[in-house]
């Protein structure tokens, strides 16, 4: 068992929607370091297939075992859904994703068990979030549905619009019909659209975003292996790469995040 | 130079939307074949920058190639605007895009000379339709806007939609304003949209959808190189690739073109 590792934890999504994640784990792990890549030139990964996104997912792997990187959270939802098993494969380190902790989160959270996740067409088509249920036990029933506009809607700069309005009750009805009490944001960029959504399915209703859980995962994973930095005289820094330009990723990272941040492109 | 020379036209596009310009080539040139590739791995590129652009064209260049095509389409709005100068540079074969057909339509059709132009975030910042139109003389004023949500709509079934009605309200409010007589449908799924971009423009205003315009400049480039397929018994097909699953591009194939279509994966 190390002590003191001070090497980064690798955080990878398919754009700019990770960083929330990789925030949210410098906040809660203020010695960590972090090394993120987002894969611009090939967003967004919530249209592709299986295949598809574990061949990305693999190359992007590699990328950080470049950057020796301690762990790896996978912090796209997609991601997440098809490329775990692949990613836990091919290395030796520690490996999360975001349905697990959302999971476990919503677990934490619903009194009736009737929990909704809303993601892409991709992670909702996986059934991952059905399947990592299930393993909570049968007294909790899932609803899922996809919701493939949030996302360039949240692009283009529709966060408090009537027309987002307009299509989040058409998504959400059914949801809204069937009662939940708890629904998990199943991709990193609908935590932007929490006011709409919360509008359109019901205040009552909680809404589970991960990116706090996955840093409590991340935690208890340094913990468990030892991995963690221990003290040092710094707070801990985000190093980000993307495979597109970095205009486009500073632009959207400036939408999402509202603030600026440095950013190098980076051949995979 | 060459008779009845019978290699395929190679036609490419970031996914299934070029689908209209490799079907109107074999519709006005039925001896043709054609060999199509879909960057669906990859798909969108509208939203992608210049230098990730020309990288992705020139991989297709390569495929395409290998099959022994006698000249090029670039049937992609975006790859028309950034990608035409490094291939021509890469191939010794004609190669033609989309832009400077779809303007020559648009001069052809307008009387006040006030013409606009809607893409793409990234076809619309290249200016290119604006270098292009600036070919045809100073008579001519082009007025462009990006409408980045218009594809997403359109791949998720929103085509007659209200949502889509007011959206295209948005975008084209200033294009109306100025009073253009013609407008460029500058990407591929726009044709889709026709029906509510004229009731929103004003059904008076001449709407350009180049796949026509693209079919014709290929002839008239067969025939300058002599490269025309001459007859043959049977009628022209399309051989479909794409760098994705193939599931996800016959649905969208089936949105789009209402039919379905044969295709295979290939790697690049």
């Amino acid at each position: 068992m190390k002590k003191n590792d001070k090497r980064p934890i690798g955080v990878f999504d398919s754009g700019v929607g990770g960083l929330t994640v990789a925030r949210s784990i410098v906040k809660h792990l203020p010695n960590e370091d972090v090394v993120y890549f987002g894969d611009t030139a090939r967003v967004p990964y919530g249209n592709k297939s299986k295949a598809t996104i574990i061949r990305f997912s693999l190359e992007i792997l590699r990328f950080l075992k470049r950057h020796d990187v301690k762990m790896v959270v996978v912090a796209c939802n997609t991601a997440s859904s098809f490329s775990l098993p692949a990613i836990k494969k091919a290395c030796s380190i520690p490996v999360t994703g975001v349905i697990g902790p959302g999971v476990r989160e919503a677990v934490g959270l619903t009194r009736s068990g009737r929990i909704g996740v809303i993601g892409t067409t991709s992670t909702i088509q996986s059934c991952s979030y059905g399947r990592e249920l299930a393993r909570h036990g049968a007294k909790y029933r899932l609803f899922a549905q996809g919701c493939p506009l949030f996302v360039p809607l949240v692009e283009n700069g529709f966060i408090d619009d009537p027309i987002t309005y307009e299509i989040a009750g058409r998504y959400l009805k059914d949801m809204r019909a069937v009662g939940i009490d708890t629904l998990i944001l199943g991709c990193t960029h609908y935590p932007l659209l929490k006011g709409v959504i919360s509008d359109v399915i019901g205040h009552y209703v909680n809404l589970v975003d991960s990116s706090f859980a996955v840093a409590r995962e991340v935690k208890g994973l340094l913990d468990k292996h030892g991995l963690g930095a221990g003290k040092r005289q710094r707070r801990g820094k985000i190093k980000c790469f993307v495979s597109d330009d970095t205009a486009g990723f500073r632009r959207l990272a400036g939408v999402m995040l509202g603030s600026s941040i440095h950013v190098r492109k980076a051949a995979i």
